[in-house]
């Protein structure tokens, strides 16, 4: 991971521990259950968020230096490993 | 809320905390950002699967009775609700 | 479904139908995979515009006189089906 | 696109053609919303898969080739191609 992407990810994971915690307190409270679900669906947001983050990082990092070295077997993974990746996306 | 969902869906919170500290832990480590991008994944997998929770119970809860009662804008308010929460769910 | 949602519909399949032949066509001619792909995504999205009419639409006229009528079975039963029609479009 | 993908695509959107018709039949004899809807839903699981078909193909071919050549420049642009088609999967 970039030098200025790992805090920006941390920053964003303490957010997402807090959020997760939310809901807990609010299921606690018997709060209602349509909140319940729309703070959960908030959080899967973020999630996917971070995800794009690290997945953006990836592309600018691993894959780039692996599509400019030599080794062919290198390439060919990396780009196997993206499209496992995706797939786990949809 | 259910009584007996309402410990499987703390439980299931207790679990994904727990996940989400691992990746911040991973992060930190430098681990390969594929395997952090993966962990990112089960964690929202695991979201989605508590969302479902939370969404079944409130149909077989508050929509359920809402549908029996003679209170005909509440039903509509429960409806509309519902496909608001499966909008964002898309 | 309402009048005007009718002819309004039909004409998106119009639409569809020929962007499904142009599809057909590019492969015959052995157009570039990536813009083949392209298109049937643009498909793709096409239809679920159509999708999202003929569901506002439906909510409009057939869940909302079944929400306003006494019948408490029917109801249930067009809610039941949102539901899983909702399921479908994940 | 391979030789035998071909055919197997073609075979695959004149099916999908059909569909698309049947759908506007629905609409034309006033069938019932839900119907419609599933329908479409249907047609949307084809289009997908047929997706899914012309991208393996095209990663087989197209992607293989570029990542075994020692054009650093169309190895990369074909990466950037696969990351925006899978961007519009989701």
């Amino acid at each position: 991971m970039k030098k200025d992407t790992k805090p920006k990810a941390l920053k964003r994971l303490a957010r997402i521990e807090g959020q997760v915690r939310g809901v807990a307190k609010m299921i606690e409270e018997d709060r209602y259950c349509v909140d319940v679900v729309r703070q959960i669906q908030a959080v899967r947001a973020a999630l996917s968020g971070l995800e794009k983050l690290a997945l953006d990082d990836h592309l600018e990092t691993c894959v780039d230096a692996a599509l400019s070295s030599d080794d062919v077997s290198n390439r060919k993974e990396k780009v196997e490993e993206l499209v496992q990746i995706f797939g786990g996306r949809m």
